[in-house]
């Protein structure tokens, strides 16, 4: 047997997500019919984290195990022939037995884009969030730097959500490397970057969702603390939509 | 009556180009329908040229005549209130009763966006044309200088396609001003911008679909000047794909 690992970059618009549905329509799901198709076998993909309905990926990481002896730039070419254009497989190549997309994943870095001008331009609103507004950037990276170090985040947590298998025994605890929020180029926006080891549901669109509000000055930096320390959702702010979400690199 | 000029960004994806037509949807026809909703009675919008099916436009200028009171500020928000988020009005204003979008524009600008990695990311797919390789813009540069100044662009004009209203008296000639091919930032592909006092139907994707050539080595710049100079559409490159092109600005 070869385990084969392969990063995949996807739109997710269409998509329920990166997890195999019964129904719905799943990159997971694609994916693995996709090498099926080309093993003449069901595969397991395992990917590094899951991505929620309408979130993108730069680079989302995972490994099958087969029996198919296709080379490797036989088998990317072959999966791109067949999955749609809006996923596109963009590495693939045999590592060890025991790598495994999730478990040997050390951090991960999500990208949050936002548009802030009062009209969205129409070819960029699938990829980023329209908040209008006047943002203050400095109050908005000195928020986030409360949040870098290890932090029980169950304030930025999605309700009843939690995955028993992605916890490793540390319940909401995780820790935060960098987070930043830069602005673009033509002063039309920003993006926020948080670097991390682990990110529970919803964490990076909780944690945009109420960095808005300091940005806006509905929350002070103060106030974007304690919720952090009051480990309660109920106390955050309302969750950032998906489609400005970008799982942008997983580290090994 | 009133002359209300509108400025249109759209995104084409979904759309069979901007001219009304019967029965497929059209960004003219949407957003004559709104206006009319709003105005209680049929208008015409008068665009500043057309696109065709999957072209953008990041400002497309139009105009309409109306007995409505409605002030513009709240034109504007009904509007966008009322059309799809793939159609957004960028600006909405009184003009003088001669002001024509059309008639009235002295020049317009092109944009058209490439990607040349070996995969194009998913969330570029509809922004930009994927022609993987390896491009000399130093040639393509050259390429474009001939087409700088005046000169009957019938080499690439589509087949059997011109517009009699359009046309000035002027047959395919046309001045070009500026053309330039610049690398995007993080050397995974190139623009083109085109800026001239007119442009015939496909002319800017034919020029891009020659260009290329030009730029993978397959034609020499001697031989794109020969195409232009041989007024014969049958000399040209392919038309190259309409996802990449962008109507950019309109000069009055």
């Amino acid at each position: 047997m070869r385990n084969i690992k392969i990063l995949i970059a996807y739109d997710g618009t269409a998509y329920s997500g990166w997890q195999r549905q019964k129904a719905p329509l799943t990159i997971q799901g694609l994916v693995e019919d996709k090498i099926a198709i080309m093993t003449n076998g069901a595969v397991t993909l395992h990917g590094a984290g899951r991505t929620d309905a309408g979130v993108h990926a730069l680079g989302m990481p995972a490994n099958f195990m087969t029996s198919s002896t296709i080379p490797c730039h036989g088998f990317i070419r072959g999966l791109n022939s067949l999955l749609p254009d809006d996923i596109r497989i963009l590495r693939l190549e045999e590592v060890s037995k025991d790598f495994h997309a999730r478990f040997s994943a050390h951090s991960k870095s999500y990208l949050y884009q936002v548009i802030t001008s009062s009209v969205i331009m129409p070819t960029k609103r699938l990829y980023y969030t329209h908040f209008p507004g006047t943002f203050n950037f400095k109050a908005m990276n000195e928020a986030l730097s409360c949040i870098i170090g290890e932090y029980d985040f169950s304030s930025f947590e999605a309700a009843g959500s939690r995955d028993p298998v992605a916890n490793y025994g540390r319940g909401a605890v995780r820790e935060i490397y960098r987070a930043q929020v830069m602005p673009l180029a033509d002063d039309e926006g920003f993006t926020v970057q948080i670097h991390g080891d682990g990110f529970l549901r919803h964490m990076v669109r909780n944690i945009v969702g109420t960095l808005v509000d300091v940005g806006l000055g509905k929350k002070t930096i103060d106030k974007f603390a304690k919720i952090l320390y009051a480990r309660s959702r109920s106390k955050a702010g309302a969750t950032a939509p998906a489609c400005g979400l970008f799982l942008q690199e997983v580290f090994y």
